[in-house]
């Protein structure tokens, strides 16, 4: 028997984030490839204890069919806590199916999307499947570079995509001057903003900046998640709308999966409801702002001359480019030969992928493997360079 | 500011299903309009104590990401059940997404989807936005036709969706030898099946028909789901197909919301692991066997001569069909008025919609409350036929 699979399914391939996770599952690899988030900032006591009560209060409610918009009270925390009304909050399974009901909503065939450079994978996945046009905008180490969006470059955009915050991979912030100008730069064009922000809590200070949404409520979408301040397993995003699109999203969602489970939206309702995230946030931070700094302080031991990385002041992640010529993903087979994993940069490109570069995540690494990972990272970097300028003589 | 809606997104209407709920949560409203299956039925104890397991057993797991393809020992369940290879089960957030990621994987723009007449309103509105061109299938009251599959009728038709075991919103079982004919139709005209099967084990009797899977596994999807059986609330279902369609369809899973919650599914798995299920699914066959009884009894007292009904053998529905020329969406108005609600049928037609049928829901209504419902109804209902008389009289 065969069977004839729609086009945009036929375009699917194999995910390079999944062949690498697979990979990176055998014990002795130090995986600098992983996107999970630390367990060890799961609040599993609170959480515990949120459950006893979510039983005690109400379980026939909480394992019942809900509400598409979702729980009440937890789309009413997030309405405070952003400043908006309660009517724009959509509750998401995660915030990537966020990414797929915007997708179902906004983009047809061909319709172009403009993204950052490089962007997160996961939303080009997301995206993809609807087939949009996709535009790469300039870019630099501080973001989207907003005084390139030009009425040519936008024209017929169904949105802009950006992660202002610590994005993934590249673990840059976009600083207050550009969100501004980027927001009035929007306005301008008739642009609608999509700002999707997991990392904006993980400043490793605690200075924060405005997001997008607060700047113009009206032409802006926010993407929020639990899923790096409380637990991934709960599948536990949100997603702020102007009305007019909320709704749209909402119908979109209850032909998706009805609604997000009752039971995971009143364990996490139960667990922050009393000021959990204020207390608990900072100690996150204060994690990952010490695992930056061994990763950062092992690279500038052990990486060669011509290697580029940047400094985060927030996130997960840290992007490094090599030599112009290098390519990680062939560097990768030999990284993972001497049992240390990356994830290569060119699948963060919508367009145009700079095969130099790549992505490391460090906050589920021990501070001593990761001076080992590095280092051996370090060494075969320099290998690769003396192994191009060898090339070079010969040719 | 304006924004360009996707050409799908433009044609999703409010839907039907949403603003009757929205009538219906006056409590003073006797409500045969809900979908929802019995909150008693949901074994809270058993699933109090799988948390207290969950948790004591490895937290962190359960809340950190997980495989897309869902956590491995409630796949393996689901295969010894159903006698599959563990390999084609993949856990989905309700069988709700089921419905979209297999539109995902298989409808383009204008591909013929066959469906039966009537069928489920979530799948018309979960195919609806990858614009198929929906074909109705000849359908009695013991379900599909197969004699009436032709190739002409199902020329490119991208697959054949039925629900063999008490339809929503028929409440009609397939009997054994159509399902033999539709498998062996099926098979000759080279169409792919999806058998969407949420109410199998809900047969009053506990005469259970084989599925349609096990007579050809691999030209059958199957959907499974543990809404009706556990509870809704955890939005846990599941979808078993070849290979190779398995494959696609965890591809576009990733892209929608990367994983099921990893806590609800292991919540389930250690709820149903030592064999909850035998002993619990007897009780809600039970419970809605009687259910079902007290709404036959009430209508056969108060309908009057002209409106016609089945005698559903298990599930949660009875449909039926008022005399031509009668529109039970504009009863409906009245009949809120009265206090009581329905769903009018219309709706559940992928094409050529018949007015004057409506689904009665009775599993959640107390006895009482059934026949009061229904004697409001029968003499609406009567009151509805007279004018039409009249009207013909005077007309």
């Amino acid at each position: 028997m065969h069977w004839a699979i729609s086009r945009r399914a036929q375009q699917l391939t194999s995910s390079a984030i999944r062949e690498i996770l697979k990979v990176t599952e055998r014990p002795e690899v130090i995986s600098f490839a992983g996107g999970l988030p630390s367990p060890a900032t799961f609040p599993v006591a609170a959480m515990e204890q949120a459950v006893a009560r979510v039983f005690a209060d109400n379980p026939h409610a909480a394992l019942q069919y809900t509400a598409t918009e979702g729980y009440l009270p937890l789309r009413e925390f997030i309405a405070r806590r952003h400043g908006v009304d309660v009517e724009r909050v959509l509750i998401t399974t995660g915030s990537q199916q966020a990414l797929d009901l915007l997708a179902k909503v906004l983009i047809d065939p061909g319709s172009p999307v403009l993204v950052e450079t490089p962007s997160y994978l996961g939303a080009l996945q997301a995206f993809s499947l609807f087939e949009p046009e996709f535009v790469s905008l300039p870019s630099d180490d501080q973001g989207l570079q907003p005084e390139a969006l030009t009425a040519e470059l936008t024209a017929g955009a169904r949105f802009l995509y950006a992660l202002p915050n610590f994005q993934n991979p590249t673990g840059r912030r976009m600083p207050l001057e550009r969100r501004q100008a980027l927001v009035q730069r929007a306005r301008e064009l008739n642009v609608l903003l999509i700002e999707d922000d997991p990392y904006g809590e993980l400043s490793y200070t605690g200075n924060q900046l405005p997001t997008l949404l607060s700047m113009n409520p009206d032409g802006v979408i926010y993407m929020g998640s639990f899923s790096k301040v409380l637990a991934p397993g709960l599948r536990l995003g949100y997603v702020i709308a102007p009305p007019e699109l909320h709704f749209k999203l909402c119908q979109a969602k209850q032909a998706s999966d009805l609604h997000t489970p009752s039971f995971t939206q009143r364990v996490a309702y139960e667990t922050i409801r009393d000021g959990l995230l204020d207390t608990h946030i900072p100690t996150i931070r204060e994690l990952y702002g010490n695992q930056c700094r061994y990763m950062l302080d092992a690279l500038a031991r052990h990486m060669p001359a011509g290697v580029k990385w940047n400094q985060p002041e927030g996130g997960m992640f840290i992007w490094m480019s090599l030599p112009e010529g290098l390519d990680s993903m062939a560097i990768l087979q030999e990284a993972v030969k001497r049992n240390v994993a990356y994830v290569p940069g060119a699948p963060f490109f919508a367009t145009n992928p700079r095969q130099n570069t790549l992505r490391l995540a460090f906050v589920t690494v021990p501070p001593e493997r990761i001076e080992q990972g590095v280092a051996i990272l370090g060494k075969l970097f320099a290998e690769a360079i003396a192994a191009q300028a060898g090339h070079a003589k010969a040719a």
